[in-house]
């Protein structure tokens, strides 16, 4: 048995597109238009490790989505939480939860999706601005 | 970058493990009990291949949760998508979309999230029951 994927419908692909990849750093693996089904399946993962991958469900007729308690996050460890982080402000993305443990952080998807940044082996030393940045909304 | 976990929050921890381990074959990798913040993560994985981790969070103070339609599905590949139907239905559990492909199936969590389950390597040849078993509810 084994785990492939995780799959989250998108209201707009590019802005996910932008979201997941520009910005958060994930990269295309594969994409599947169903012209029948008017949809199109696109599968991302972390570069350097596609083993868990993310299905972007887009739907080409529009439908608006909402999120659920039942569903938590997505996790990704990365290798510079506080640079990913100001890449995110720079590109406009709300840090829902901030670094300030130099360890966790929280974003959401354009849908909502929360995602979980984990900074991979030690936690970076605390530092500003993170260390006294407050939590905005919820994650 | 790193894919770690999806998480899940699950009203009854017993139904979910008897759910996602004794029924659908997930192993528990580690648990963390946080009596301060009187939640429980217990997380699990694909024995075998341990890469991609579901987590369950598990609040003590009852909730009840919901689902939204931004989050789509958690998907794994098994080995024998039949048998694993079979001992899901009979452990009561509904199968929203059998295997009449000898490909794909969904079923749901005890709370209501959507799990597909695909058939490793080739297809397994269409039969009965699976054959002409109807749809039952969402997926």
């Amino acid at each position: 048995m084994k785990y492939l994927h995780t799959m989250v419908r998108v209201t707009d692909l590019e802005a996910s597109l932008d979201f997941y990849c520009n910005n958060l750093g994930l990269v295309e693996v594969r994409r599947k238009e169903v012209p029948a089904g008017r949809f199109t399946l696109v599968f991302l993962a972390a570069p350097g490790d596609k083993a868990g991958e993310l299905e972007l469900t887009w739907n080409w007729d529009p439908e608006e989505y909402t999120g659920g308690r039942n569903f938590g996050h997505l996790a990704y460890a990365v290798d510079d939480i506080y640079g990913l982080c100001q890449k995110l402000m720079d590109a406009g993305v709300t840090i829902n939860r901030p670094p300030r443990d130099g360890h966790m952080a929280f974003v959401r998807s354009p849908d909502g999706i929360s995602i979980e940044l984990i900074q991979k082996g030690d936690d970076l030393p605390a530092t500003e601005p993170w260390l006294s940045m407050p939590n905005e909304g919820s994650w």
